[in-house]
């Protein structure tokens, strides 16, 4: 199986062609569009894309990514070999999530022409470069013979969470299509708060959200929060838009409290 | 086969979430997108989309349908097995046509955890308990083994057709990316009215229309109404937008007359 | 393999359909979607997707083309045999480029409603007669045996790049999801011009761009033009959008000139 996640959009030829290029390397593959909406060079969304999806696809899976602002530039294309996936992707940081927590990565330059195209465009390594190696990749090419070993990557200054006893603060870091914002508060870091005591949600002045367990926990129209599909906080309207009715935004803070704790804001202490 | 029909849309990874766990359990899924544009929640766009669609399938066929606002609820999801084909969906009324056309559907409720993933969030049933119950469905795995028959079900309020022996009164029903405007008059009501005289069709107070073959039967950007794919009548503008031309929105009646004929609305006899 | 380029959107079951239409004939077609997008009608747009992306698939690829205005009418589908590849589409012109190549091309009507479905919409053409087609040729049906031979067909009145020992003409005619705004003029037709000293590209009043060889080698947000993977001139902004920042449209002139050489617009010399 083979997932493609980039920024090419569907009006275009695009995303055809890295798949025609896939079939003819590997008339087999299983192609999965992950996502082609990402907005153009949003490297950040398409880090987080990525960090919640690939865990689902079936061992063996190549990872496709090309939000690629940087293409034909000396900018590397990187391989990732990793628990049986193999990741391709430019060094621009969009794997920041994945080798997060990875001590040891085994990340691999591809740099090896053989598994390219014979002509190579400025413009679109997408099809010229990505593809012919995704489709060998899944062909069962071990991800050394693509090129050298590569010990350094650029990384993404994700937003921190900060933490106290008390309190989380954290940000919006995704809207989806229904108006939910997700935040980058984790599930266990809620739940260790939520021993201290019951916890409110403070969101833009509204008034303090409790942690309900679906969007049906409340009336239609009215906001919650929740833990969602991603195991991250989120802010959600039922049956509605947070992102429209709240204002939300990616980069808003979400601050997480314990009911009738002295109002501080976290320290800097991150995670 | 197995084919999706959602409100996800495509700029989220639900998607590809979701054809990831299917080809984790059969990775020799063949999965067809159906619709993922449904508008969030509209469960009635869902349910025509649907009916107009299963039976081009092969038999064997999978259909997998998430628009539903109750995730996380006490709402069941329905597993309906008709004519060698499955339809998994939420209780929701989504199913209510192709439900229309069988006295004693075998419907089951998909309950049996063996079938769902391990981890079920309350917010994405679509990728959790839809998803690998597809995957089973589509491997052969006979639907009384996801849960207990179900003899009640959920039913929207579908607008009704009235006719007399003169007339027809339908409504418009769909809206298509071309502005064709697709209403609830069957193409054999047409017909059997047809045998009283020539037909007019009455719309927003335009001069009445006569029924055409094709699209191209009158000159371009002249309005249209004709009898089509979906065996049902349409209003159409010639190379333009019967919705943005004659403003036709979803719910505006659309009367069908034998021309001559008295002018009085149809009775409330319904189809 | 089987590619669709359609401007059925995705907001409808059209595509869904074809798919299950193909997959009943054929069920192990590897199907890809070349491009949904294309502005209804927009004859002119699948042209030119077509023209840079069939050469891109596997052989034996069957390529459907369902950009059909006159749906209903009387004009013929046509099935193109060329190369190893098959093409279907309507004879409106849409094959321009690809036929341009061509001196004495395999051309077919699509007739024999052995392969087409039982009931033949006036509306759904790509439904009831492309789908099915398409899935015969790609279990190898012999196109002679869809219909009869044909030798004329349809041309677009495609925009023609004029030149002259100092300057090349031409015209937009793609503008990407990206802004990129894609030129009809050929790469090797700016090589042989370049041999006759530094080039200069005009752009609509703003000051004349050197040809760069990638996005990155001018600064963000300035202007550039450069060969792209179309193996045509560009003309964009890094990590912009040409169509919004320079408001270049489909059709807008764009002229290619050696650096000093008088001001002359190419005479009518086109190729």
């Amino acid at each position: 199986m083979v997932t493609l996640l980039t920024d090419f959009g569907l009006e275009d030829e695009y995303v055809g062609l890295v798949k025609g290029v896939i079939l003819r390397v590997n008339p087999s593959a299983q192609i999965v569009d992950l996502c082609h909406e990402v907005p153009p060079g949003d490297v950040s969304k398409a880090n987080w894309l990525l960090r919640w999806s690939w865990g689902y696809s079936p061992g063996g899976t190549v990872h496709v990514v090309v939000v690629d602002p940087g293409v034909g530039s000396s900018r590397k294309i990187l391989c990732l070999d990793h628990q049986g996936h193999r990741f391709l992707a430019p060094d621009n940081g969009v794997l920041s999530s994945v080798l997060a927590g990875i001590s040891r990565p085994r990340l691999y330059a591809v740099a090896n022409r053989r598994y390219a195209l014979k002509t190579i465009s400025h413009t679109f390594h997408g099809r010229d470069l990505f593809a012919p190696a995704a489709g060998h990749l899944s062909r069962g090419l071990a991800p050394y013979r693509l090129g050298p070993r590569v010990t350094t990557f650029r990384r993404l200054a994700l937003p921190a969470v900060k933490k106290n006893a008390h309190a989380l603060e954290g940000r919006v870091i995704h809207l989806d299509r229904f108006g939910n914002a997700v935040t980058n508060l984790p599930a266990e870091e809620v739940k260790r708060l939520a021993r201290r005591g019951p916890l409110r949600v403070l969101v833009k002045g509204i008034r303090p959200l409790k942690i309900q367990s679906s969007y049906s926990s409340v009336s239609q129209g009215d906001p919650l929060a929740l833990v969602g599909s991603r195991d991250l906080l989120e802010i959600a309207v039922s049956r509605g838009s947070a992102h429209r009715k709240l204002r939300l935004q990616v980069g808003d803070p979400i601050l997480l409290v314990v009911q009738g704790s002295p109002p501080l804001v976290p320290s800097d202490e991150t995670t």
